[in-house]
């Protein structure tokens, strides 16, 4: 017995947000959508929810094919076809840059991707598709890095996003990213520096885990401590490459963007939201539900409205938690 | 600088090779295909190569996206811009089964995949496409699994592919999978047996490294020595589940299925071929590596032409080495 | 409140067993033996328990320290005090070889070692301590390749050992050994041969795990097929160090020392034992609990008495398993 | 050919330092010590390193045999039969706790071990041994928490010790604890809470490699942070137990004891000394290194003279490390 399926499409972008970037970051993006099934026939209007994907990724990965995992455009489907979520526009934004992502943020380092999304894209979106244009139906949802930018969008566009889901998503700096650093400074020393890194790390024909790992630490630094001084990737390091003292200066302005103490200056938007979902694995790689609970712990003290859930994994391959936010987001996203 | 971009389509194909198969998998199958650019415009026809996927595999994830690991349709556009591959069509089907994978044989425990291919699918492409539609023209190529399928239909088919590229595929049964007995006979175990084994993983929402290690014995059995009167799976196991004693009647039929003694019967389909290319890192986790020098001192012995590359890698993100096969393919099978 | 504690002495022995091995071991060995608390001032004798060390082992490392993880001098102590065990002596013998063990036996390219232990080493300690001398009163205990040579000098000497105690003991080889055939043939390849791996082994300060388990496939060939016609190390593999095909005709003689088969012609020797105790980890990393199974499947076939117990652990520090048995050994062994 | 071998002899103390400890630690304690070769026979008065052991270890521990890492008196006796060093005693004191060690404090939590060691020891020692019993010929080495132990009595008793040599120490406490704190706060969560996890950890008869990680947070707050109002084991946890979160008041505690910051209040102390020798491999697993480099990077701004060396290794099975620093002790203490 077949299912219905929806379509997915895809909108080239020429977005003047991330042209001239200064990596050089190819600034036409391909905005992947996927339309419910019933779109083309139906003059319904739908809530769109806006899946940020994370570090490493973009939205075209998202519908990536797996048997036994499917990717968001049939998940989404099955989802529908069984009745537990309702019909809405899926939108996967492209985000990646040379340094494997961008946090969502706006940095001289890496390009405005804050403004490409809020900015650029749900203008597009709402103004090519048949949308409930407006911030009681649309949402933002994402996956770690993912996760983390829905956080920091929500809070930040509380007239743009009226929901936000954020799985296994970058909190409490203190222990997600610090941990890395010592392994990042190794990698790095190997190599010979960052420069010689970097050259080593875009010409191998394979990305290893740990240089991944080292990648991340430098993404993270170009969107938090970006300075365009600085040799590429333009950005300041939150420790000494060689002796991993923390730099206290340039930590502080990481800790700006941690959603944990963020949520200090952006409680009022959080206040607003149809539906406030956040999940950790108990065993995340990188011990993210500390962080999703020292949040919560916030959200509990400040009165806001939320939902938690802790399951039983870790970090990778838990696509499958979407089976629980995609259909609380399109009840609170529906009309 | 934009690269001509080639198209992909899918082919719903109700078969009647897998119809009624005893595990109750869907016969209709989506047959992924790659046309090149330019195949649109012009009268002109192509060779084909068809392309198999690994264990856990089907051919529409050969198209999945990875900014730093580009799917089989993106990598082809890159190789075919840049001069390095001639255009040609690439066929994708999916020969995924409940136990993972059905090594594109024929097998009551599974269905007759190895028909579906070469009886169904191949004229079927031949007849709707613009294709070369001759053996000198039509290539297989796949890795794992896939380049084990790509060996053995290339044997046991002489007439229907004329190229065949088998990357890290399954040679020496003696090591790739006896090593893996013990694992499997364990993970069983603290299942509670096969059955139970099969239940849990097929509810459980997320596919761990051992149960899906355990899960390859089985479809491997299922593939090698099916048994329709055994309980489902409807497989002989080469090793009593509790002792993990050798059975070697059993083990005997695996053997029977080993392309390192396979090729004693079928030299000659060998002989004929415009190319044969093997490859395996040095480090591949199931020591394919091992199975690929035996195999290779074989056809040396024997006289058949071939190339054999062995890497610096191990058995997963491997893709990149179809920068390689490609490639030479491309010109195998050019007119 | 102080437990008393037994005494440790040190037997210098210089062996005709070994004087003149072929790699020119030592043939001056260190027999530790452990005499229980009372020893001194009793005139009492005692059973003997011979205790055989695994793979990379020697009499003296069972008495190491480790505040966890007592040495078998502290462990008999404390069984001794709380009642569980009788006293009895514990002899320790030194059967190191250049390869990291000698299993026991008696091999043209390793040394004499099942002589020096049986033929000198038993009379000695007979002569030199108030021991019960005869066969119902001395055991043989060992864990790993020490609980394989348990079996195979209970089997082979039944006039001389009572009692049979085997942890995680090497059976099965087709298990045990083999799936490291391929991680050795890979390890030694990359050092350039047999020659050149063993003496980078000899000399370098730390011996890397991949590099052990090199070794004892090396260390298994010179005990069950030694060739003093080959180059050092003296013996055949029972593989193509290439391409990994196995050499029937080396691995025959290997499985003749495989105490699965040996049963078969020695089971009239285990008959007569007062004690025949196995144990093995479900999660031993070299999956010897499927070689404990069949082995106790044969004992039961054949009707011969014994315990087993399997218990929740791998391979890898699991002494504390000694709780279990220097008690019962010592009440098999006693008057 | 033998070499000439030195004694081990052991002190049994009664110690007045440790009596009444809170956590009822054993107030009786083995001190072993290695005579030189000669000692017996000659009217020499000898050096004493004072060779402190790490987490998890005791004295005794440092004699423990193995054929390819030799204990410490074996290594002693070939070093000084070679000629690299030259004879001197080595004391080997057990500052072993419940919480797996002391970090060589006074600790209300734990004991006074520094007290111990240096008040009652070394006194001990100097009356019942010929040694030259004055700070130049009294040196201090150790390993990992031995490295430590070594650092902090360095400096805190110039009058004491007049070499210090630290292998991979704990130093830099951002890097080499903070990264133990989410695996620590997991497991003891799994366990449900600090009370059930240490009386599980007590009774199971193998100590896992994740609760030695927790227990060894543990110990360092008893160390760093002790409180003997809390309940057992009497300290104050540097982070919150759910969200971890980290605890700045408690935290800054522990920096007072990183040998970092120590060296800033006890510069004099280092400015003497006849040897200071640290070491690092460059893959250590608690990323020491860094501690090592930042450490080494003070004494060179403050004109202090040391020698520092980095090795292609980890933190494990490094003994062989020794052979560089012992002989350089030996020859700064000898007369």
């Amino acid at each position: 017995m077949e299912i219905p399926k929806g379509t997915v499409v895809c909108e080239r972008v020429e977005s003047r947000a991330l042209k001239g970037n200064l990596p050089g970051d190819p600034h036409v993006r391909d905005l992947y959508l996927y339309l419910p099934p019933g779109y083309e026939k139906a003059p319904e209007r739908y809530p769109v929810a806006w899946c940020l994907s994370g570090f490493t990724g973009r939205g075209r990965m998202l519908l990536n094919d797996n048997p036994w995992m499917p990717g968001i455009a049939d998940r989404m489907d099955a989802l529908i076809a069984d009745g537990s979520a309702k019909p809405m526009i899926l939108a996967l934004p492209d985000c990646f840059t040379h340094l494997g992502g961008s946090q969502y943020v706006n940095s001289p380092a890496l390009g405005n991707y804050e403004d490409h999304v809020v900015q650029e894209l749900v203008p597009l979106v709402d103004q090519r598709y048949r949308t409930l244009a407006s911030r009681d139906h649309r949402g933002v949802i994402g996956k770690s890095s993912g996760g983390y930018g829905s956080l920091i969008l929500g809070m930040r566009h509380p007239g743009v996003f009226g929901a936000v889901v954020c799985h296994s998503g970058d909190l409490l700096f203190e222990h997600c990213y610090k941990r890395d650093f010592g392994p990042a400074i190794r990698t790095i020393a190997k190599k010979g520096g960052v420069d010689s890194f970097l050259k080593a790390f875009r010409t191998s024909p394979k990305k290893e885990h740990a240089d991944i790992g080292a990648l991340n630490i430098l993404a993270m630094a170009a969107a938090y401590s970006p300075n365009v001084k600085a040799p590429p990737p333009w950005c300041d390091l939150p420790f000494d490459l060689t002796t991993g003292e923390l730099i206290e200066s340039v930590w502080k302005l990481w800790l700006t963007w941690d959603p944990l103490f963020m949520i200090d200056r952006h409680a009022e938007a959080f206040r607003g939201l149809r539906l406030l979902f956040l999940d950790c694995g108990k065993d995340d790689e990188f011990y993210l539900e500390l962080g999703a609970r020292a949040f919560v712990k916030k959200l509990r003290a400040m009165g806001i409205a939320h939902e938690y859930e802790e399951f039983e994994d870790g970090h990778m391959s838990i696509s499958y938690r979407m089976d629980r936010s995609l259909p609380k987001l399109s009840h609170a996203l529906a009309r």
